[in-house]
């Protein structure tokens, strides 16, 4: 809190992705020694990587093939999932319209009201191709809906919003979620999110976090930060995040992984969140690029659909390949965005890290990703811009 | 004054908008609990945010809209209104003219000399409607024309200049406008602007100030800055005359707001401005952008028809919706500039604060949104250039 | 010297004109009272700009021209000038000739020897018609046309290399320029150039400069930089050097005027250099873009035509005005282009400075006008890019 | 290491080529009077400049001229050379294949195996036409070709990875090298890299190398800094590494040269290395640009052919000249690309340089290179974008 804005205002540098690299060390390893596991809730993984609870990257379908893989899909249980029986039609539409009806449609298609049967019914689903039923709810949704999803007898249960905390000031008509209590009452994990700070983080644990959601406003064009103004950069809230949950465990045993949320594209952007203390990964438009996302190759936040403000829109990310291509490869392209799994291997092997415990304690350097004159000249002929 | 540029010459860091972020604190609140009312010479609105004096974003009528919603629009008294009986031609030639012959049209439109009259029945006819008469003088224009808006009953004036100071050195010829002898002479609260330290802050509030206005070239991009290689950038100038208002109130016990005026354009910006001490924020290009702002699409500075040093250009904004959609919605457009009463309460929800007090007061982190190569290429691409 | 590059190797931050800008103080002052008189070798002139020594800026028009103005055109004489005796088809070649034929028509151009008797006929000119006579040469020049130069009785020399310094090793068969010496033989005052440190500014004024140029390499788009790695940002090139003139003038009671040369586009830039500590500036790019320049609307360096490593390449910088609505106005563009004189005196204005004294003076803030998306974004619009 | 990311994690701020510039000090040099030799296993060279072992930009007729030249052209023993007896159609494919079909064109012509009577015939080709033979191998490809390339006699080999250690940790199945028994075993000089930390420097200096590479995902754009997150800024690198090269022949009297590997793109990032503690430079894609390099105007790396995790891609880098006009002139192109020994030269003179030595010690100044507004915009209007 050393930095003067002004007399009165002090403040804090935070770092972004794009400021650090990973420094390797004296040792290096054969990326096929690199260990990825982790656990969650008690569910062990291979990759330590989750698909965002975001109606273009996870649907039931989505959600069989990541546990397959050794990862994790999380089904958005407020979206379309849950508004409509058949899905499908009403992604091809947000998929095919224009760009100037998009807020409007996405204002109507999500004003229709939930169906609890489906969320039971896609639950269900998902435990009958033998996944696991990660499923996710707003605090207002996990007071309504709780009950149901316990009994529909969900793996792991995502309490999710821009921002969370446990002390929530509501209207006197409502009363807000006590996570305390609906942890204690959940027959299921629940994890909480989204936070940023050490306050936070330590205050979700306490009150029975299964796991944290780390992440709001991380990247400059986020949303938040342009709407509202909020946000702190991710490796800077990661790493407070995962001092909290090294506190905890050493007052209480009990450790609670720190999911590195939002603002992650590339392997690269991966393996800089472990390194800064991340336990895993949650990715939404790198999955949405797969040929099995229900996104058609679109993609779009949660906010968007708000009546009163939405915010983010709907980005055309592409189809660059399949599920399998993009989280254990062969990688068919060379952006960094394919074989996500090989790459982080690749860089524990380059920076002698044998688990993601040898990851998180790696060095880490400032090396700002500035883009100068030089470089937008190549780019621009690279892109074929000018003559 | 600690970084040395060079032998003999030191300088101070100072903070942009574009380099700041604000973190959530360990307490959230219902958007709808937010309380974002203000006052200003007595009169107490219910939005924090003045429509800037220029002839593309404020006329009678937009004043009369802004007044019902809660707002305050100001108007230009040395522009096209009190140049011409009729200005909508005027307007109208304005935005349909070709660049090439934009600077020369309006230095001849801007020379037709300022009609008395025609200050008096606009002022009238604000009041008419009864909306709240703020109106805008430069100094110069205080001296000749004050007593005009005096009688005419205004309700609040603004007195004000790229930049002001409590003593300006005139020509021999010409008598500086004292602004303390006018604030005491003057029967409605009087505004000075604009200023960027503390030490101009202060005196202008010892002046009698009933508010000033804060920004000199605000922003990278600002006419300030490439003409005259001057100005601040917003947040540490908001800081810092912020904590001589908290001073004065300490000496005096009169509170005098400090408004945020220059280089605001998204909901994000008016929280991080407040969140840095401001009052309320003065915003001139989001208002220009209402089907009811007189500049058709249009917006240009008061410096750009300047017979011998124009500066600034008319940029075409375009038209996004009505005052009311973009003042508090709801939101049409997704990006950040509809709703943006919306967006303050909902990020004073995020950020645990329940009132403009409590927002002033939330932490600020140095977050800067830096352009980096990948960025550049993705925008590139969703701006389809390239190939 | 205190930020560590790595091990054994530190370097110091300097500061670039983007990366500062200038901050009003408690006093204004009308533009029309700012003084902005200079002197350099005994000549008083009221507009502290001179037109740099380059074929595509100043011929013997231009020359008087500018003298007539106020300021002072320094012709180049190992260029164009004195290698043709009818420079107007030359010039007209090097406008004309495409882009990938340039770098070779300069070589062959270039090459032609320079002819001493049109050394002496363009001074004269120059006189002839009333304009001071400021001609440029290399140190090698100097040598061996100093005398020539002294003969046709020009009123300032400027010996100008990218770098110099009073301490030359050259091959033996050749003998490098006596600073000190060759100041003491010529009858009129002469100008060094160039240098960035103070240590070379202090021994360039004990050689006895009449006034010394700094910059080299001044901003990362310069051919000293990309080419050789050489260049140091000119504010803090600037304000060492004026601690140079200071240490000198209070050691021996001569005052050597600071210009600062390079990488100065804007009225801003102007005003920043001069807050920096100059006693004025010089300016290629500006001028070249005036109807009278000889570039006729190009502009290009004198590394250009170098035989083994042309730098730098021909711009087409256009044509804006006369050059004397580009010095002295009225303006007809807004950019901070046009009237740079007014902008200096509109600048010192707000600021509150009486004249160039004052002006260094002033409160500098570090405020890095650095590129963000959003900006990229508008710009992208502005310009008509992407759809 | 004092920079605090977040709770429990610090990082060391590392600088790049970009962020620095070098300054000119009390004396100048007539650049034909610098001396660039210097000495790697023995063998002295006039141009401290290594061709990259690369499949675009080394082939045997290149290595021969690059030693005429008086640099040094590096054979990668693992490409298209060594698979294929007659690699040219093979190149030809290369450079005609469509940008979709590229990685997977890439994959299959480097799946095909190695002929080690390959290895031989190149070899022998070098010398045969009096060229130095230097060659390369992967750690892997040292083990098992290690003796052939010491068989056919080769002056200098190079074994290299992506990042090197002394203590890498293979499958139980692989024995890794042990580099320091493979210097002893071997007949000639053994170069080791790539490496970025004084530590695993002077751990592959005690291992006995001839020289180290410095330089892993040295820049921003780099396909290690974007699929791996790895990398440091070549400056801080090569600075950290060149205090073990120094702390090295302190303590043994050995002198091992540092040779920065990436990132270098003109003659300025040349100079600059070197400034900061280089004795040589390793350069792969201005020399591919030359009319003699294997390339046809492509450049590629070789992490591209990887059958799981391709990484980086094909950049059409064009044909600008002769090897000989690239590196020694004279220069066709005026933008630091061609001339390479020219710029270095008169770097050197420019800052008093008498040779490598001398030019390891100048100053450095940090001078970040930013992008601005107002750059993007000349730019953008220079390439002929919008209107």
């Amino acid at each position: 809190m050393d930095i003067i804005i002004g007399r009165g205002k002090t403040a804090r540098r935070a770092y972004g992705i794009d400021e650090i690299a990973l420094v390797p060390g004296t040792r290096t390893l054969d990326p096929s020694l690199a260990d990825t596991r982790w656990t969650i809730g008690g569910i062990e993984r291979t990759i330590p990587i989750l698909a965002s609870a975001m109606d273009s990257v996870v649907d039931v379908k989505m959600a069989g093939l990541l546990s397959e893989l050794g990862a994790i899909g999380v089904l958005n249980l407020e979206g379309i999932q849950t508004r409509y029986d058949d899905p499908e039609p009403i992604l091809d539409r947000i998929a095919s319209v224009g760009k100037s009806e998009f807020v409007g449609l996405m204002q109507e298609l999500y004003a229709k009201p939930i169906q609890p049967e489906l969320i039971k019914q896609r639950i269900t689903d998902i435990k009958k191709n033998g996944g696991i039923a990660a499923v996710s709810l707003t605090p207002a949704g996990a007071s309504q809906y709780g009950n149901i999803v316990a009994e529909a007898g969900a793996d792991l249960l995502f309490v999710q919003a821009t921002v969370v905390s446990t002390a929530h000031l509501s209207p006197e008509s409502v009363t807000p979620l006590d996570l305390q209590g609906f942890c204690q009452e959940m027959p299921m994990p629940v994890v909480f999110g989204n936070c940023v700070t050490y306050e936070v983080a330590l205050n979700l644990m306490k009150a029975g976090a299964a796991a944290v959601l780390v992440g709001i406003g991380p990247g400059a064009a986020c949303t938040s930060r342009g709407v509202l103004g909020v946000g702190v950069p991710q490796p800077t809230a990661i790493a407070d995040c995962a001092a909290a949950r090294d506190d905890y465990q050493q007052e209480t045993g009990r450790y609670v992984p720190v999911v590195a949320d939002g603002g992650i594209v590339t392997g690269g952007d991966i393996c800089k969140c472990i390194a800064c203390g991340a336990d895993a990964v949650m990715i939404g438009s790198p999955i949405a690029r797969a040929a099995e996302a229900p996104g058609r190759g679109y993609h779009w936040g949660m906010a968007t659909p708000s009546p009163v403000l939405p915010r983010g829109t709907r980005i055309n990310v592409g189809t660059t390949g399949t599920i399998e291509e993009i989280l254990t490869g062969p990688a068919k392209l060379d952006d960094g965005t394919h074989n996500l799994l090989g790459a982080l291997k690749t860089s524990m092997g380059t920076l002698g890290a044998k688990d993601l415990k040898g990851m998180q304690d790696v060095e880490v350097v400032i090396a700002p990703s500035l883009l100068t004159e030089g470089k937008v000249y190549q780019k621009a002929q690279q892109l074929g811009m000018g003559k």
